[in-house]
């Protein structure tokens, strides 16, 4: 505590909120200097030193790499990673320590403004692609995760509480944030704008200090997103270390105030300044002036961008297009040539460069191949007949149209939530012209957010989801279309039929300052399995220029849950039994035994994605612990593995599962506490306390059992009663006195409860 | 108080208990009778005054009515009450005092053991189905209008939390108890055993006395489930005025000693005690000793089964059956002469007598025509080879099939709930091997709670949906397959194609103690249509064997919300344009123009079911006011109607709409408080506050706005931030001082806020 006592308090209070809208505060008289920290998940939003500090879309330029919407779709850590130490070296280019960055939220509407930013729908790939703060931190630059917790919509984002159970939390919507925290201890972890249950996250204390340091080992600064701040004194009490920007006004005397007013304990604050401390240690160590290699990380951001498209539909193989001289190529779509790579607000980059598809295709076709443009359609939306009888005329003489569709800026942003999911009008109305009088429609989708595909797909042979794929996307698909990239992107969240089919459908995005997560735990595919529901496109689907063949599957469980060291090794093989080479994502399943709480039909425990030659066969191993068995308990508020027979599913998506095998796991049952509220059946399935019961309730002189413990039609109807309910009818066989003795013997039993 | 004053404080404790299951306490010293209660909300079931009180099924014989399974598809609140008369004279020839019905809670899921005890998935059907209180009390005997509230399940049911919010309790599962309440004035409420948001029923201040009796104006005794009160002294504070059965052991003296100890306010116990001895002074006053006319309500009890049964199909008019000498109808099905026609439980009741499906047929066909008999499969849901054989034979020869089909006896019961709703295979196989060699089957099913049909019915070609209707059922169904009596039950509850597509199926029946409500006013049909499902027969739905046109539709609106006499009047014409009489339930749904909260896509606000010769035409004419515009504002606590266009649908069923029109409702504006969390947006929606706003802000020497409020696409991002939240952001225009001063400004608007 040495260091803390050089300090003012004023000065500790000044360091646990910025200095300005990017940096940390300097204390210029003890060489504490100040840090930058900087947007971008998927690039740099490095704001120049002077000038507009908010403003969208005039930072220094960087590489902007596939936005969150498409690497999600890679389900390829490695990549993630990789692109993670890019961005780190650039931010070390322009002197920026930590990076906003990366969001991890569930996808849990397909309407949420930002699920651009955000990578599934599931908390395993969320969690495993938070490997980008791997990448950032192997370089020396922070990571910042965010938004935590539970900020899965833009609609009245700094009111809202996200009303939702302890057990939804923990299995879905904090699991990404526990994985990432255990393993990659990030800088810091940004704090939501949202209220959970009623109390906004940077007041959170459950949150940001029982959960993320006691239960996780979070030793880093937890920052507020920008504005998050209502009630400093309750954010620094409840875990928060750094206000940004800061509020220098007023929050900085109510803490002083606070502190002197015995109101806030300063431990509470010296521990949050020693956060920041270490933080600014940390980066100051890492601090290096190198340039970046520009060119090289256009190249990631192309690889990258191919890696995450997603051949949703691919009939009669129409791609790879193999177009032959004479043959006249027709690019169809706005988009072809004003790409739309990137979404909208904090995340913006300023692009070093951009690819654009039309270019590209043209550079990457063989010659005397004709490559033609039609803009087809306005982004307005408006309808435009002469854009459209041009783009008809072009398809009647084309061998192939390739149309780009997809959502126009103004659709999607951070900041607002979509209400409805489809493409515009006027592109679905072009393509059914285009299909009228050419059968070769292949469809290039740009989009952050998931658009609806039942009402036109029938008009595409194929459909290449690209998503917003950053500024090398041009590129990528042109090595997609052309078959110099192999398609290898899974869809990280469902496609349904329709936005009603949405399990968070009828409450998103909620009322009066409340949105209540009435699915639970059924977000994405868990809720579209469980309630029967047909999609368009199921989540961990995509095509592959080749095919896979699985088998040899096996399953081994050594270890138990009771001694803590439960292991299933999973087994199978994955067979290049095409003629190119290319990625399969191995997805593994798990589907729990009917239990003592509902459980998905299937959850996804596992996957890898591995690259395999023709012919190719590969062994794949898959090692799961009693954690991918479990279900969080609210009643125990813990863990709970359930003894049982679970089903091991191996599969190329959530609906496409070639291997199917089981495991039986033993587990100890949890006894039932025996107190006042236990019923009838569970004393009867007590064996202790269903002799008990027996032996004061009696029999006949034939030994049979008296009372209600004879008459099997009462047991069905009254068998969830609490003893002391039955006890006053009569002819039960016992009373409240009998009762009362029994619960005093059964007391030491009651208190072990959960 | 007079009166008060003649009891010792043991009397009074003792008069708010019973003297013994079925007994209110007397108090002979003061000359205070004993009044009694009995189960049996479709017919009594009163238990002989020696032998076993509990046991079901040794009651005194009684009527037994259709259940209210099949009461809900009458529509006809006309005939629930007839049989609410006929229910008391027997209570009153049996010294019944108080008939503990009806069950009006909401049929939550298909799965819900009770559901045959209840009316609907919808409320205004529960709710106007309350008229048996009305039959039963304009006889003098009361009615106990149960289970109060959100008890839509067995499982768990003791200690279960309905975890719900107020606008779907509002608008969904209070609304039909709000009804009787205020139309019928029931002479006692009986409290669920249930807790919601975690605490019971029975010790809900809130639900007991806060808005049942200041809110509803309910006069009458709040009497506790059987077995529900936990704690008697809570549940008399909260409201409860009667405990049974009497836990005379222990609450008593905890009562007296609350009272003693000042824990209580004597005055609470004293208001249980004058609400009781109202309820004995009208039943002593009522009480008769009359016989009744057990041949008249039997011939009631035929006459209502016909007007609850349910067409649901009717292919190629196979029904009404037309027999002619020399055909054969083949009934088959184990329940065609053992016949289910009630639930297991507290309702069983003892019939006076019952009339076999089979030999009411037998008696009515016409001379000539041969019934057969075959019993085709086991109850036990065992599969029985020699009993399929017989059964295939007989569907060779026979002109038509009549299959009944069902739920045994063990499917379902108060008690439990079911997991699955499914007919038993054995039973559906049958079906599929009789269509094998016979095209004209007839399925008549006897079942308390929704069955899936998705699986078997095109098996069938035509299906009498008949539930659990009752000791005549035999009778009504010869009369329903021969046209001797025309269908005209209408599904109160939708029937979906599988129990996974139930809105309620993933919170259903929840896990440790909690069972929430996720799907919120998403109820039925309400749920169905707003998540776009495919249903096998919708809310609403039933055939007849004549036909209705519909036109003419008119709406005129009077009066305004703001004058508090809004009333919407519509009209429209039916008219019977088939060739026998018939009733058609007309209905009037609403839907509400898109505004603060997600609202239904529409709503029953209205129907009338009416009875039309063929060629006559009726106007029918329906009355809504504000309430049935309102959606409940759980920020505001009250009903509120919103401004704009409302849709009004005059429909056969909630997907059959024969006619549409509009109504246009003014209403004002509900002001948003300018307080410290009112957004950017907030602020200018206001005028006032934007012009205030704008003014602190500032234009530049053109006039335009300086700051965020010049930046459209800023303002996109941050406009729904509060202003304090924007303050500390560099450029916005203005600061934390200019903030508390337009707070301080608004103070007075924020005060006003619902």
């Amino acid at each position: 505590m040495d260091r803390l006592g050089q300090f003012t308090l004023q000065e500790k209070v000044s360091l646990c909120r910025g200095s300005d809208m990017w940096h940390t505060t300097p204390v210029p008289r003890l060489g504490i200097p100040s840090v930058m920290v900087a947007d971008g998940p998927h690039g740099l939003r490095r704001q120049p030193d002077h000038g507009d500090p908010v403003g969208i879309g005039r930072s220094l330029p960087a590489t902007c790499f596939p936005t969150a919407s498409a690497l999600g779709s890679s389900w390829d850590p490695d990549l993630v990673e990789e692109i993670g130490t890019a961005i780190a070296d650039e931010a070390l280019a322009q002197g920026v320590a930590v990076v906003l960055g990366p969001g991890i939220n569930i996808k849990r509407s397909p309407l949420c403004g930002r699920n651009f930013e955000y990578y599934s729908e599931d908390p395993l790939v969320s969690g495993t692609l938070g490997a980008l703060v791997r990448g950032l931190q192997s370089r020396g630059v922070g990571a910042s995760v965010k938004h935590f917790a539970a900020n899965n919509q833009e609609t009245d984002r700094l009111r809202v509480s996200a009303d939702v159970d302890e057990r939804t939390l923990r299995e879905i919507y904090l699991a990404a944030f526990e994985r990432v925290v255990r393993e990659a201890q990030p800088w810091t972890v940004m704090c939501a704008y949202n209220r959970i249950n009623g109390i906004h996250a940077s007041q959170h204390r459950w949150l940001l200090t029982e959960v993320l340091r006691a239960e996780w080992g979070f030793e880093g600064v937890v920052v507020s997103d920008w504005g998050a701040v209502h009630d400093r004194v309750a954010a620094l009490a409840a875990g928060l270390d750094l206000e940004m920007p800061p509020n220098t006004e007023v929050s900085d005397a109510a803490l002083v105030a606070a502190v002197r007013d015995g109101l806030l304990d300063e431990k509470l604050l010296d521990r949050a300044v020693l956060r920041v401390l270490s933080l600014v240690d940390k980066a100051t160590a890492a601090r290096r002036a190198n340039g970046f290699d520009a060119a090289a990380h256009h190249q990631l951001a192309r690889t990258a961008a191919a890696d995450c498209a997603v051949l949703l539909k691919n009939a009669d193989g129409v791609l790879p297009l193999r177009p032959d001289a004479g043959d006249l190529i027709a690019v169809m779509g706005e988009f072809a040539r004003t790409p739309r790579f990137q979404g909208a607000g904090s995340s913006q980059v300023n692009p070093t460069r951009v690819d654009v598809p039309l270019e590209e295709l043209r550079e990457a076709v063989p010659a005397g191949v004709e490559v033609a443009f039609a803009p087809a359609f306005r982004l307005d939306g408006d309808q435009d007949a002469r854009l459209t009888a041009e783009a008809v005329a072009l398809a009647k003489r084309a061998t192939t149209v390739v149309l780009f569709l997809g959502l126009p800026p103004a659709a999607e942003s951070e900041g607002f939530d979509r209400d409805h999911m489809d493409l515009p009008a006027n592109q679905v109305a072009l393509l059914s012209a285009l299909r009228a009088v050419n059968s070769r429609v292949v469809v290039v989708l740009a989009n952050g957010s998931a658009v609806c595909l039942s009402t036109w797909e029938d008009d595409a042979s194929a459909v290449l989801e690209c998503w917003l794929a950053g500024q090398a996307a041009g590129g990528a698909i042109a090595d997609l279309l052309l078959g110099k990239a192999n398609p290898s992107g899974r869809l990280a969240e469902t496609l349904p039929l329709r936005l009603e089919h949405s399990p968070a459908h009828l409450n998103f995005p909620g009322e009066h300052g409340h949105v209540r997560y009435g699915e639970g735990i059924f977000v994405g595919y868990r809720g579209y399995d469980f309630a029967d529901r047909q999609v368009s496109y199921p989540f961990g689907h995509g095509l592959s220029y080749t095919t896979f063949a699985y088998g040899d599957v096996d399953a081994v469980v050594t270890g138990s849950v009771e001694g803590d060291d439960l292991a299933v090794e999973l087994t199978c093989t994955v067979k290049n039994t095409g003629d190119r080479v290319g990625k399969e994502t191995v997805q593994l399943y798990v589907g729990a035994p009917h239990g003592k709480v509902t459980r998905p039909v299937r959850e996804l425990k596992a996957f890898v994605k591995i690259s395999l030659y023709p012919g190719e066969q590969r062994t794949v191993t898959f090692h799961l612990g009693a954690r991918d068995l479990a279900y969080w308990s609210s009643a125990h508020r813990r863990w709970v593995v359930e003894a049982g027979t679970y089903q091991l599913f191996v599969g190329a998506s959530s609906r496409d599962l070639r291997l199917s095998t089981t495991a039986a796991i033993a587990a100890p049952d949890i006894p039932v506490p025996l107190d006042a509220m236990a019923t009838l059946e569970d004393w009867l399935a007590d064996p202790a306390g269903a002799d008990a019961l027996r032996r004061a309730v009696g029999t006949d002189t034939d030994g049979a059992p008296l009372g209600i413990l004879g008459d099997p039609s009462l047991m069905r109807l009254l068998g969830n009663f609490p003893l002391h309910s039955l006890a006053n009818f009569p002819g039960v066989g016992f009373d409240q006195a009998t009762v009362a003795v029994l619960l005093e013997r059964f007391a030491h039993n009651a208190d072990v409860s959960g």
